[in-house]
């Protein structure tokens, strides 16, 4: 799977809302707001679910009723299709 | 729920399975390691069952097969018996 150029991730960061790209981790970043903590990990259990059939996993962190999420593809050291893919389906969970 | 006592914390502290004081933030921590995502989120889902029935919660992390776990009283501002009683919940789940 190879690292996404900078046109690509630019084209690729459009169709996703609100995520913001972290050079440093060569990654893709986005933060959640839920009404408490039941809904938090509602909304992590789907991405769980999504990230197991896709063997591609978020590092994440929840606090409370905020759950913020990193997608980078560790194997390809940056950022690939199967992250925007992946927060593709994120997006979905949390509209 | 009253802060704990220096002597108080390094009682409880013996109680638990790993867990050390981070003075900093006034709580406690542990990393836990699985097998694998499937496994982590699995033990992450009982300590959030664990949490929402104690209506105490996690500040926590996530990557693949490592959970990183620091408890916590927000509103006392620092580690009370409710973060002991939570790791000692989490403690079971990981044994």
């Amino acid at each position: 799977m190879p690292k996404l150029e900078a046109t690509e991730r630019e084209a690729a960061l459009k169709e996703l809302d609100g995520w913001t790209f972290d050079a440093e981790r060569d990654a893709i970043r986005r933060s959640f707001k839920f009404a408490d903590f039941s809904e938090a990990f509602a909304f992590m259990t789907r991405v769980a679910l999504a990230a197991e059939t896709a063997n591609h996993h978020p590092d994440w962190s929840n606090v409370w009723n905020r759950v913020d999420i990193l997608l980078t593809t560790h194997d390809a050291a940056g950022l690939t299709r199967r992250d925007i893919d992946l927060a593709k389906r994120i997006d979905a969970f949390a509209r």
